[in-house]
């Protein structure tokens, strides 16, 4: 197959040089800063099962250079911030599908609104990597496969069955499942609830779950997410949030309970954050719908603004003060 | 007079130390770590006119150590989540009037319960006083007088304003106003608008102005207690939230715009906040008249969140691990 792997995060890194490993044409969007390191000295994976080094030269930084025009498959690997950009990109080159490999909600809706039903599959990725050098990433854990499938059930199961047997075969642990959009949505009911609150505090799962103060806002924040999508008509994997609680409280936290939401990290690290995905999502969604979203809104400006306070070259944060803090502020009551 | 000051914090000791100077019999009740410093090297008191030592020996730990048991005045300055503490302490000795130094909403609701309208004075207090050692405070700001009346009406103007002339003879700024709780209320408007958001993201007042996000979330606290407050009955100085949020941004922030809240200071210090005197009080008050605060519900809940994640001795919070931001920690997404 022919494949473009659009954006060179972790993500695109796993999927670029395991298609290409897998004996796949693969060519590749990404930053500058992963371009060149990349073309130079190969791409490097390294997972529980040891380290690949894979030849990938036919990596570029904007669309426009790509030496071919004509692809089977895209996978879209960008955050859901930079998904619009990318959409509009790729309107220059053809393609039969487009695999978004991405979080939050969204990205489909966008998608399909630019290419149709019957050229986007919607997948549910779930593994953790990690950035080690701009050619260098590690595969850190594998939950549960990759689940792709289209929601509308406008592509053929077999061509779906055949995508996973693909990825799988390249590497890419990958099942079909006509459901991808209740397992999508399942991990945007886990992030929404998780991810803000852990960034903003800055404290791990297991704590968020503990304190009965961060209890009550995940309790709200996953009664607010139940009741728009009860009301948008998106089906989720549980009856009711009392259900969903129950499973989030009992199985999905304790194994995770020393996990930190990757949003800290981001924000910590001076970037964007996908929030408007996530929390952000729900309240535009509840709004359509006339349901009342407050602690999703609420949450979703407070991480808005602790993001702009820490986006590099941003002014307006004094830093150093924060920093110094106890020794020259002024204090007032 | 013979007076007695329950509550050695920097706002006790002003108070402690120039009744002293001005020539009453002063007694205090305060924590241990004050009470052996000021006994033995007495109290000082740093301003902007020079330094004053003040030999102040009637200094205890527990009210019932205390030689004499009736005063004219009872001066309260504990923080309000120590209230109810200290007026159960009160019932031990007896007084003509009690004298509340505090902040937020609630103590002269609680205190009026337990010794009656006729005895409480309400003030507002708005001196900022930052203790250097167990036995040294330095004033910081004289914002405006301290203001001191009865809102019920209950004790003679003549009684307050004597006090009020007592209180200036012995070097605190005071004046006598009918409208004390108005003065108060005005108070809480902006420590409910500016502290806990400070606290949570750390920033200064002016950077809450500045941010889009922030001032929205600023907006809506404001406009929930205008709602409460007409609810309620409680008289603002303010017609609307729109022309206080006006006086707010134009006139209020502006000179105070590199302040940070005290509540992240104490918060820094592992010591409570009073946020269910300011927002966590809109909310019960809002329950009662059955008007909602989300933003204030969602503000108070994170606040002390942060609050119990900071105490010290707080052994749920992992702070080597946060502090380790970005070494060891397993980050999801």
């Amino acid at each position: 197959m022919r494949i473009l792997v659009y954006g060179l995060g972790a993500l695109g890194k796993v999927f670029a040089g395991f298609l290409k490993k897998a004996g796949h044409e693969v060519y590749a969007i990404g930053r500058k800063k992963f371009v060149q390191p990349i073309r130079e000295k190969g791409l490097k994976i390294t997972g529980i099962w040891g380290s690949h080094h894979i030849d990938l030269k036919e990596v570029y930084e904007k669309i426009d250079e790509l030496p071919v025009k004509d692809f089977d498959l895209v996978v879209l690997t960008v955050k859901s911030y930079d998904t619009e950009r990318a959409l509009e990109d790729l309107k220059k080159v053809n393609f039969k599908y487009l695999l978004l490999a991405q979080n939050g909600y969204g990205n489909y809706e966008k998608a399909t609104s630019v290419f149709g039903k019957e050229k986007v599959i919607l997948s549910r990725v779930i593994f953790g990597a990690q950035i080690l050098e701009p050619g260098h990433v590690k595969v850190t854990v594998i939950a549960d496969d990759v689940v792709i499938g289209n929601p509308d059930g406008a592509i053929k199961e077999e061509v779906l069955k055949k995508l996973a047997q693909t990825l799988r075969e390249a590497g890419i642990p990958t099942r079909y499942e006509p459901t991808v959009y209740q397992y999508l949505w399942d991990k945007i009911l886990y992030n929404s609830a998780l991810n803000p609150l852990g960034a903003l505090l800055e404290v791990n799962y297991g704590t968020l779950a503990k304190l009965e103060e961060t209890r009550q806002l995940m309790d709200r924040i996953i009664e607010e997410i139940f009741a728009v999508a009860q009301a948008k008509g998106i089906k989720l994997f549980y009856k009711n949030a009392e259900e969903y609680k129950k499973h989030f409280y009992e199985k999905l936290i304790p194994p995770t309970a020393e996990h930190y939401p990757s949003m800290l990290q981001d924000i910590k690290a001076g970037k964007p954050t996908e929030i408007e995905a996530l929390n952000g999502a729900i309240v535009r969604l509840g709004r359509e719908v006339g349901i009342p979203t407050p602690v999703n809104e609420v949450i979703t400006q407070l991480v808005k603004a602790k993001e702009k306070l820490n986006l590099k070259n941003n002014s307006t944060h004094p830093k150093g003060l924060v920093n110094a803090l106890g020794k020259n502020l002024i204090f007032q009551q």
